[in-house]
């Protein structure tokens, strides 16, 4: 992850270099130009090896000015997939609540947020990409790991807990497809309190374990 | 995965008509185009309203020759779309076993026949294209609701089986995306028993309920 500050990182930089532009000197093409930049950067490199400095050194921008537009990697890599949720700082607020109440939680943001169809479609398309692209698979999959799944990791605090974070992102991708994706009859039009209650203790159960009785 | 049947067929077929062929006027090309013709009207009229005869008028013959190649709809579908394993047929088996072991045969199945990476790549190929063109997913919907759900919810003889199997088809969608699509490493590197001891109860949960005790 990089640095959350834009602040103190260019205190001590040299005078801008030749070539590059500050914010002073563009318009209000430069943060597309960063996220363009990005796109391929991450295609090329992946999530994890990709950083702020290399992208703006292929925008032809100062570091500082990537900065002023995202505050780090995860922000960057949102605008890149025009995904307009951003499940990592979902899950962080989701993590300071109860212990026990994490799985329904946790289903009632995803279905909350993808009822609204733009959400969904993104979602969807960023979904397709990976399944179609061995690089956007790497990419999608770098970023749920260290961005989602490892703050969900780090906070249950179990054994096994890379497996149960997983096991959870599994049955919740299941579910943004089958109800969203396909929209299984059944699945589709059921009202959102009835996906929290079918699907949420299921996440809990993936994530934190107990016991299953039939 | 082509049909036992076929023997009696032609018995009592009437003489051919003008411009329609038969397996005897024709070589291995006929299957081909068979399959040619139902991918157009699967694609034209989603799976539901497509009939075999649809296919054999469009195909330019003989009805009995669709008939000969392929049992029913299903096996027609399954080799338009290129997957060779049969979920129809799977399921028919797995719900003859016991009922309290129903999610974790479903899953043993579904692991045991994606590990193999044809399969697996075949099964992700068709999730990327219906989750890219409302026709490919209406098709998948329907393929899914009239021959593998439909089964399930009448061998499970429970209220709300349809939205159950659309629950337990959700979290099947995701573990196969997420073990061999995204390939999230703790959950694809897991030995087949251990995502058949995580993922069976949840499907079995939603079939047919039960009790997670967290």
């Amino acid at each position: 992850m990089d640095t959350p500050a834009a602040g103190n990182a260019d205190t001590s930089a040299p005078p801008v270099r030749r070539g590059r532009r500050r914010a002073a000197d563009i318009g209000a093409g430069a943060r597309a130009e960063i996220v363009a930049a990005a796109r391929v950067e991450f295609a090329e490199n992946g999530y994890d090896s990709t950083s702020l400095r290399a992208v703006a050194r292929r925008a032809g921008v100062d570091a500082a000015l990537v900065h002023h537009y995202f505050a780090d990697k995860a922000d960057l890599f949102a605008a890149t997939v025009d995904v307009p949720i951003r499940p990592d700082r979902l899950v962080a607020q989701i993590l300071r609540g109860p212990r026990d109440e994490i799985g329904v939680a946790i289903v009632r943001t995803i279905v909350t947020q993808l009822d609204q169809p733009p959400t969904s479609d993104a979602f969807l398309a960023l979904l397709r990409t990976a399944l179609g692209h061995e690089f956007a698979a790497r990419m999608l999959r770098q970023f749920l790991v260290s961005e989602v799944l490892g703050q969900i990791v780090g906070e249950l605090d179990v054994e096994d807990g890379e497996l149960r974070a997983s096991l959870a992102a599994s049955q919740i991708v299941g579910l943004v497809i089958a109800r969203y994706g396909i929209r299984l009859g059944a699945l589709a039009d059921a009202s959102p309190n009835e996906v929290i209650a079918r699907v949420g203790p299921v996440v809990q159960w993936h994530l934190l374990g107990g016991e299953f009785i039939t």
